[in-house]
């Protein structure tokens, strides 16, 4: 094989992964610093795990010799463990809440900010790496816990630079659902009463209910249409079915009318204030324990946050949030970003969900078969710093660095000094590195820099001890428009002397 | 098989991998975040890339069906391609030069900080993820670009907390050991002609020269060996070998002696200042044109960053270090902290290498065929850490939060609204979660969290309108020494108007 055809590596970000460059970087390293404050403040710690862990302790994934990387992406290691990259930020602290659980305080406030990897087909917008920025109290049963967690995330929404009336914390309950499937149990069984033996009675109930539980996973996804279809769109999918605008028919899930019922009065619960919407839910859930255990909570959650400040401005009790509760066994919250974006389609809708959380209680059980309850959040790192750039809140700076040119290569030791003096008095600053023989290519370098400043010293400058300063922001905007009055007292370039450099490229950066 | 059969995963980090937590995360960062201001000064960019790339492009390391993961971890992508996490920043850099050449500035400067991944034995103190902290410049092959890194490096230093006169960057080439060997080739030529066809003569010269650079990297072995051994030991070991302390006895390179005379001068060249370092130099190349040019760049980049108040306090040709001169093809820079600490058996020694890079000049060429200039350097970030661990230049705050605590389950609300006061004026509080039955647990979590104050409210302040407010930080030192006078005047508890009580936590605080 002659050196001509050895092939050459493909230059590719594997497909499904993606590169960061500049700002990209730094806008979200600056969002996530913001978060991270105020996390610091409401006594959270930070935990940087590894990015792999043993497949065994992911738990969700199990291997398989054929097909080890469902879903994560997977190997073996030196014939014996598997690993794998982790998927999300939760796992992890369940395995170090396990393994550290004599070390760490309990509760346990931590937080965690990083890539996390799925072994998914990548789509579009739909990367197989993507940063998460959690944060969780694990070892506290407390409502105070999940009220905590609301409190902080509406915080950390407006110190990332959304502001206040943009968004909405929405506060939900896993238990206030089941209670209402319990008590529609109930109130068919009263309506159309068993006759006989009470044992078997109470048999047919336990199994009436756990009947309508077992489609509970069914019954969420239909709730969770009532944006798309309205009420009785919702009402349609849950008894008899529906016909939807192309004519397709979805059939119904046979739900009995009075669960129906329960559950048209969960949807519609919200109200205008936390007490009203409280009052209707406990209507709704009528004799069930475990429902006016869920309704307590939240009733509980809302007094926590208004001793706090928190109103339904902020944070809002609201059953119709009905995503996470196939997930959560508790409370559940979920923040929205209620101003509005027009789509690709130039049509105006919600800019939507950005964070997302609650209470689960089987974290370390896996490892300790110990139950350790837990609460926590997590901010869709991509989404809010998509929200932030749709909102104008992204002040990246991406002003490039004052770039002296070259000249005179044999002087390159006095174009050195410039860019010391430069960076000394704390001033982006650079020379220009490449051959210098075409000083154009220098100045469309620094234009592709987004160089602010280009400072220009021949032989004649050098001998005059001066330099020139030319103005590359002033001259980009004369050269867009140049008959702008407002530009004629300032020249886009100025010759100053060399003693002067640092103060006159501050003079002109501060002009600029 | 029994639920109780169930085998529980292990809550373990995987071998090799380690979790940091709190200040170990906190620490790291603040120091990162330091150094990539210097960075960013310098005109650097920031990128980062996926940590996954395709083994294909990380090149080194070679996929094979039956063991493809050595060095690196790697794993088949959906049957077609595999992929790897990366070992190092470089490689990446290398594919994004590639692939985004048109659209990348040049020359690029680019820096990059993040975890990086070795599949490798774990050992004491060695990780399979650590952090990498690189710097370079792509498509510049100026030695102001090789200058403008060493600047940089002893900026970053000082910036993350080196003192100036704790560090040195020092700066060899790997030219001048190149001409190093082809003038001791020459001279033995000279001492003892060939005689006859001068066709052959010249091929003679050219087979003895690549005899020398074939053993080169044994060369740079031996000659890294210098400081242990001394420079008898050098010249032992370059020719017929040495017996060392326990008796065994390693041979020799049989390297000719003109040969071992100019690496000698090379290896004591190091002078007072870089002018004299140079001079000497000078003479150890003798006529080699390549040795040559090395030293041109060492005295161009002595007087480069001579321009800019760069001495050799900070930054000095010194041609002893030798470790990269393997690697890299021209000049080559190592930043060693020159303080002492004391190693794990109560000896002094040189705390020694926290960075190190140089120029490399293939970077592009595997993917594109074009060769492309680059010079650039890597902090060790570990080192790094450990090193103002050790000088004590770690101002980690590790100081825990305001704990307030709970007296009275119900009135959780009360609790949440002081924390909430206490957040808002921006200090770190929060509320105990845990179950508050016992008292004493309270505490002791405050303590464990290193809480500096703790607020309790029972029945009788909340009554009077009060909050105490426990200086535990106070507390613990009247606790180790019951007697101190000092602290006479300050009582470790304090009863405050419940209003007063952010005001009365910033004075204790402010105290302690």
């Amino acid at each position: 094989m002659s050196d001509a055809k050895i092939r050459r590596p493909r230059a590719e970000t594997p497909k499904g992964f993606r590169d960061y460059f500049g700002t990209e970087v730094t806008t979200r390293k600056a969002m996530l610093d913001k978060i991270a404050e105020v996390y610091h403040r409401y006594g959270f710690d930070p935990l940087e795990t590894s990015a792999v862990e043993t497949v065994e302790s992911l738990g969700k994934f199990l291997p398989d010799v054929d097909r080890p990387n469902e879903g994560v992406f997977a190997w073996q290691d030196e014939d014996t463990d598997w690993l794998a990259l982790r998927y999300d930020l939760t796992a992890p602290l369940a395995r170090v809440a396990a393994q550290y659980r004599n070390d760490l305080p309990s509760p346990y406030r931590r937080y965690a900010m990083g890539p996390v990897w799925r072994n998914e087909k990548p789509g579009p917008g739909r990367f197989r790496q993507f940063y998460q920025c959690d944060a969780d109290t694990v070892g506290s049963g407390s409502v105070a816990a999940d009220a905590e967690i609301c409190a902080m995330l509406a915080d950390a929404l407006e110190a990332a630079g959304i502001e206040r009336g943009d968004y909405v914390v929405k506060v939900n309950n896993r238990k206030v659902l089941n209670g209402i499937l319990d008590n529609a149990t109930d109130r068919v069984m009263n309506e159309d009463p068993i006759q006989g033996n009470s044992d078997v009675i109470k048999r047919a109930i336990d199994v009436g209910k756990r009947a309508l539980h077992s489609i509970a996973d069914d019954i969420l996804r239909t709730l969770d249409k009532f944006d798309k279809v309205g009420i009785h769109g919702v009402v349609e999918l849950l008894t008899d079915g529906r016909r939807d605008a192309s004519g397709a028919f979805i059939p119904g899930l046979n739900v009995p009318p009075i669960a129906v019922e329960g559950l048209v009065k969960f949807l519609l619960a919200k109200s205008e204030t936390n007490t009203q919407t409280i009052a209707n839910l406990r209507l709704a859930v009528g004799n069930s324990k475990v429902g006016a255990e869920g309704v307590d909570e939240l009733e509980q959650i809302a007094a926590l946050l208004a001793a706090q400040g928190y109103g339904p401005d902020r944070i809002r009790i609201d059953p119709s949030v009905v995503r996470g509760l196939g997930y959560y066994t508790g409370p559940v919250y979920e923040a929205e970003l209620t101003f509005q974006i027009t789509d690709e389609k130039g049509r105006p809708r919600n800019f939507g969900s950005v964070a997302g959380g609650g209470r689960y209680d089987d974290l370390v059980k896996r490892f300790t078969g110990q139950a350790v309850p837990a609460t926590g959040v997590s901010i869709g790192v991509d989404r809010l710093l998509a929200a932030l750039h749709a909102k104008g809140r992204i002040s990246a700076d991406n002003t490039g660095p004052v770039v002296v040119t070259v000249m005179d290569r044999d002087r390159m030791a006095d174009y050195m000094a410039m860019v010391g003096e430069l960076r000394s008095a704390g001033i982006r600053a650079e020379t220009y590195l490449g051959n210098p023989k075409n000083f154009g290519n220098q100045l469309k370098y620094a234009d592709k820099r987004n160089s602010p400043i280009a400072v220009i010293q021949g032989g004649n400058e050098a001998e005059s001890g001066t330099v020139i300063l030319k103005d590359l922001i002033l001259g980009a905007k004369i050269a867009q428009n140049a008959t702008l009055e407002e530009w004629k007292d300032r020249p886009a370039q100025d010759t100053v002397l060399r003693g002067d450099l640092v103060a006159a490229v501050r003079r002109m950066l501060d002009q600029g």
